[in-house]
């Protein structure tokens, strides 16, 4: 059985707070749980929270932003991404410079400390992780995987879903290849987003309004090494892009 | 907190079998229970697998198949398109004629019943979902939800994960537009794929090779009239057509 258990009564997170501190007294951990935080709290720890006052948009953000977008809020788009993917003013799909493919280049207006703000992606979402789960084991003595989600829209598929963007002491990716279904086939193409699918099963109880912005996932059994770069399609591999 | 059960000492399903009495008789189920079942001992049930020694294959299937595939199993795939939305030989993604956009139009070879047999998705996921709700709802006298799911690969991310291909009883998704975050900012584009995120997280428990087809989601409080087509993407709407 696996637990997905919501961690209530978190303070607001400002920059410069202790992630770590902030949540280990929140929670008791055990060994072997998975730690997922929405990004937003850990972009506001690190100050990733731009002002739209202080922002002059090209003649490109502009365009990208049509008659109902912020022209401010689409340059700071095109500053976050490196490749436009598709765009319907005032919607674009980016790939940023973490290489994640998502709505606005991962910007997002809602849930930011003031109004005209808007909350960044980290700059390095796995070694934000990383970060994390060091102070959590070194305050905690437990041994905990940490991952850092978004929710995402998905081509063809209406709503979003909550994915991981970051992570450390995980099993990212689960390579069945090689092992055998009961009939005895070999299964083939699949590995398994294991850390997506924790992300997702996080969500269930995060609710993006209830501030609950971090969930524990106990009892999956999925200490490992990956990150949130692994779950990135190679380019030479993507029949997408 | 919310627990995802796996259901554990399932037999082995064939053509007929009653999914209902299978599911009902290995699991005690409460109110409010959502039951994930992957989509492969649906099919089983009803009698979806498609032998490949009977199939003649297309000139178009051959091109699909390519050197490496086989082209018997891509006739089936084209058989169950509506569309080819990308190729690369053997790889085909498609929609399918129940409308979802998936690898090889979700003809699969792996856990099949036997060598040299595919299995199909089940003909109408929603309606396999509100036949199996009812049959459980009859014999536990309990108000549960359904949720058929598949694991879909993803644009621009490796790696599968799973999500509702068919559904009844539940809030498939749970729209926050409207709803105001603690700033006060209106929360907009925020329709979470809540039927997906449980399916992802029944996969944790599910396992492809452990025979664990189904699992229980327990705690989530989301007892609705959702379809797994409420998640189809319309076409107008999708950038990615």
């Amino acid at each position: 059985m696996i637990r997905v258990l919501p961690v209530e009564g978190l303070p607001e997170v400002t920059a410069g707070d202790d992630l770590g501190a902030v949540i280990a007294d929140a929670v008791p951990l055990e060994d072997g749980d998975v730690v997922c935080v929405a990004h937003k709290i850990v972009s506001k720890a690190e100050g990733r929270v731009v002002e739209l006052a202080g922002i002059e948009p090209s003649e490109r953000a502009r365009e990208l932003a049509g008659e109902a977008g912020d022209p401010r809020r689409l340059e700071v788009v095109l500053r976050e991404a490196v490749r436009i993917v598709r765009s319907r003013p005032p919607l674009v799909i980016a790939e940023t410079r973490q290489r994640l493919v998502c709505a606005s280049a991962g910007v997002d207006a809602s849930n930011a400390p003031l109004p005209d703000t808007v909350v960044l992606l980290p700059e390095d979402p796995d070694a934000s992780a990383a970060r994390l789960r060091a102070a959590l084991e070194e305050r905690t003595a437990r041994r905990v995987g940490v991952v850092i989600t978004d929710t995402f829209g998905r081509p063809w598929r209406l709503g979003i879903a909550n994915v991981a963007i970051g992570a450390s002491g995980i099993e990212v990716l689960r390579d069945l290849r090689g092992v055998r279904d009961p009939a005895g086939y070999e299964l083939h193409a699949t590995v398994v987003a294991l850390a997506d699918e924790v992300a997702a099963a996080a969500e269930l109880v995060m609710g993006k309004t209830e501030r609950i912005p971090v969930a524990v996932v106990r009892g999956l059994d999925a200490t490992g090494e990956g990150t949130g770069q692994d779950l990135v399609m190679p380019a030479e591999l993507d029949l997408f892009r």
